[in-house]
């Protein structure tokens, strides 16, 4: 990026606005200052962000840059950007393009934050974004990796994958969005990446479940080994390599999402493991579990391929009020001696 | 194993004694009764096990099968047992297979449940159970994974990995080995298993120092997934497989060890982490850290076979008082930006 480039934050929950405050600390190490358009989809969140400087809601009182401007206006968030952000829940992505596209020069490089299959699609985010913005591969961004917004936010060290078909266009914004308490790599696997990101939102409900029945960290992390083993399977069916499930956006993102108390997924698999309803579920949590709505589609999509995912499927299972809470467990640990490679690559 | 095998558990601490109780439950499930000996260098804690059937300083109350005799005799403990667990310290298992040779008949099959590398000789267990007992690759079985000793006693469901050149081999002590909460998978990936055994106590170190430092989940997940990398890159040039490692001795085990408050390693790294000294560690705590023992060794074989292992290197810095703890956070975390793949699995 020049120290002219212009970047717009499309989305002011936890991830946006931090990945914001992360540009944002980036352009004032190399310039001095940069240009952060951040917009919320509430006036309020703009306001307190530009008078305050805080997020409150989601970030609770840790400081923003003062460079970051915040506004409830689509059109002035995007005016004259030539990088764009897109942190906006998965499922409202494709309207959310639709309001965008005018607004949206071709030459525009997009990232995209979010972690999610479009319902009744099965497209992963960077595919609705190709699709609705008629852009090409190598203008098309991931940033996935092991990144809990608020740990970033309070500036605690943390790597991260930026993946591009065109390693130069990766390299480019790597260098971006690198501060000093955030390390991107550069990665050319889009769907690896991509698909990382999205099959861990299930495997942590699996996880999380597991805690809800009071299970230890043996079974933990057998559901993490087997779980890993399964979203590589179908990365690799959908064309990404077994590398990137081995790295941060693969490997490393899982453990960080299974391991924090901060997880969404996690926290929402315990509620499921004690028992509740995934409508309980969804009306006890203020904030969305993407896997909760990823999980059909992660489904479909392993179908569709050919793919075996029975952690992915045991917890659909449960969502759907199919399998009982103990008849998962059953499922997950009740099977036959075999070997451990069988196990791990092709039946599970 | 038929009815009639006898099997001699040599070595009563956590972990040799959890083995002992999940024999003899396999052995209950299969014909009502097991033959199971466990050989304690205390003769008080033999007295324990068999009056009151516990082992409270290691396993608290935890109620062990009546059919396992313990004895402080090693020779009684040895006598007609076709199969030997050994469970000793890694650092005396030459000298205690000295002592067993010739109580050991020609046709045993030995079971290796130590994660350790032999100081001096940078030997694994299983090589140095070889070179002094004179057995064949296909006599000696290494069993590791995610297994938590007090889970395990504790019968939450665990899976673990048998390990022999011997399909065959590892197939039958797998199923003499199976109890309904613990559920062995085969592999016939000797080193492998016992590389990923071994290093991951010296990954769980450092993420054990990135605790003491405060650090966040981000920053262990990011410490977890590059220390797996060169722990894989390790047992590749061993002979090792790459699946091995994404499997439950290599992933599955050091997620459980790095997620646990239960792990010695974790624990004596946070302990560095707050800045104590290697011998300040020591003297705070009572059960061995391996980590600490093997981490020169692991370094030193990495060296010989001209493989990068910087997490390694960055803990024995630490260990020798060469590197600081703020030294090696910045070691680990400041390096440039690169691409991923080359980050995971080359030069890290």
């Amino acid at each position: 990026m020049t120290v002219t480039s212009k970047m717009a934050v499309i989305g002011a929950g936890s991830w946006g606005t931090t990945f914001a405050k992360v540009a944002a600390d980036a352009a004032t190490r190399v310039d001095g200052h940069g240009d952060i358009a951040l917009w919320a989809r509430r006036e309020s969140v703009a306001d307190e962000i530009n008078s305050s400087h805080t997020n409150s809601q989601y970030l609770g009182d840790i400081e923003l840059p003062q460079s970051i401007r915040a506004t409830g206006d689509l059109q002035e968030a995007l005016a004259g950007a030539d990088v764009v952000v897109l942190a906006v829940p998965a499922q409202t992505l494709r309207a959310q393009l639709r309001q965008m596209r005018d607004a949206i020069s071709p030459d525009t490089v997009v990232i995209s934050l979010m972690k999610g299959l479009e319902r009744g699609t099965d497209a992963r985010m960077s595919e609705v974004i190709a699709e609705e913005l008629g852009l090409e591969d190598a203008q098309i961004v991931v940033v996935s990796g092991p990144n809990l917004a608020m740990e970033i936010a309070r500036e605690e060290p943390t790597a991260s994958v930026v993946a591009c078909s065109d390693e130069e266009v990766a390299t480019r914004i790597a260098s971006a969005v690198s501060a000093p308490y955030f390390r991107p790599y550069t990665n050319s696997d889009v769907a690896g990446v991509e698909i990382g990101g999205i099959v861990k939102n299930v495997i942590a409900l699996a996880v999380g479940i597991c805690d809800g029945l009071g299970m230890g960290d043996n079974t933990k992390a057998s559901v993490i080994t087997r779980g890993l083993a399964e979203t590589t399977r179908l990365a690799i069916a959908l064309g990404g390599q077994l590398e990137t499930m081995a790295g941060l956006a693969g490997l490393g993102d899982l453990v960080a999402t299974c391991s924090s108390p901060l997880s969404r997924n996690r926290t929402a698999g315990r509620l499921l493991g004690e028992n509740l309803s995934a409508v309980e579920v969804g009306e006890a949590m203020t904030q969305t579990a993407e896997g909760m709505k990823s999980a059909h589609a992660v489904l479909d999509l392993a179908r569709r391929n050919d793919v075996e995912m029975p952690i992915a499927e045991a917890v659909v299972g449960v969502l759907d009020g199919r399998l009982t809470i103990e008849g998962m467990a059953r499922q997950l640990l009740g099977r036959d001696l075999k070997s451990e490679t069988n196990h791990g690559r092709e039946s599970d």
